[in-house]
């Protein structure tokens, strides 16, 4: 849960980030900007605010911010209606963001999941993702990020998105948001 | 066909506009950075330039550059494998652009066809994208767009790509690029 008054804040910070990074948005889509804190009620610790572009029956196209240090949580995109789970890929475009994927676990992460929720982090193949790289995630994939100390900002291109599908290994997060007048 | 030296001059140029626009780019993909002359041969009238992201059999995502009033020639993408043809969002990024659909003709329109070429020019439902401003053409129908006085930077999220299979209105049209060392 998350207030009115946090959330235009979080939409003002999101907004610099856009600015200082040049990507131009329309006054219409600056006022959908989407402020997820998944439930839990910690949004600089672990939230993601979200814009996104387009989301067909085929395609998706959103920009991710990320405040310094914010955790998007482990999640992964089942198979919905007979079609294969989601299938991202992430571009960071200023910033700098942590990936942690299914796969050997990565010796010396900078990335770390949120103090108390350490039991619902299970994937720790980390890949750092700079301004202009990227990284294609598979269907039914588990996977979390977190930014750098500037931030992040990140391109995501996909299959078509629907949140409400997502599996979050954090049996507590609600993905849809919830705003306390 | 163009020259070797044109296309390197012309991904020298292209890598200027996203240097302007703050785009980041990996050196890898500096190599890889297309240039379509389309066969024409009068790649500053007709032409473009694009780098592919990521084109998998579910989605695809480029960047697309254009020089002042470059124009990309009238095309269509049609249902390839019993797939639908390719559905293609494109946003403005910087600059401007003309994007040219099937629907009602524009009055006073500001893209022209090249000169000459005017047979193989036939929808003129001008939509103008200014930076931030995007527009989603389904499949199978039939578009061209020309940049505006300081050329433009469109980002394209769509299904798969497969150029191969676009049908150009000018039969003269070769998509795949021929290089003359």
């Amino acid at each position: 849960m998350i207030t009115a008054s946090e959330r235009d804040r979080a939409v003002k910070r999101a907004l610099s980030y856009f600015e200082k990074a040049a990507i131009a948005i329309t006054p219409e889509e600056t006022n959908r900007i989407e402020v997820a804190d998944f439930g839990l009620g910690r949004l600089d610790e672990v939230g993601l605010e979200l814009l996104t572009y387009v989301n067909t029956k085929r395609v998706c196209a959103k920009e991710l911010v990320l405040f310094p240090w914010q955790i998007c949580p482990e999640h992964r995109h089942p198979p919905v209606a007979g079609e294969p789970g989601k299938e991202e890929t992430f571009r960071c475009r200023a910033g700098r963001v942590y990936l942690n994927v299914t796969g050997p676990a990565t010796e010396n992460r900078v990335s770390k999941p949120p103090e108390g929720d350490e039991e619902y982090y299970t994937v720790f193949h980390e890949i750092v993702l700079n301004p202009g790289e990227q990284y294609t995630i598979g269907p039914d994939t588990l996977h979390w990020f977190q930014a750098g100390p500037e931030g992040a900002i990140v391109s995501e291109f996909s299959s078509s998105s629907d949140d409400e599908s997502d599996i979050f290994t954090d049996p507590r997060i609600k993905r849809i948001p919830e705003i306390e007048d």
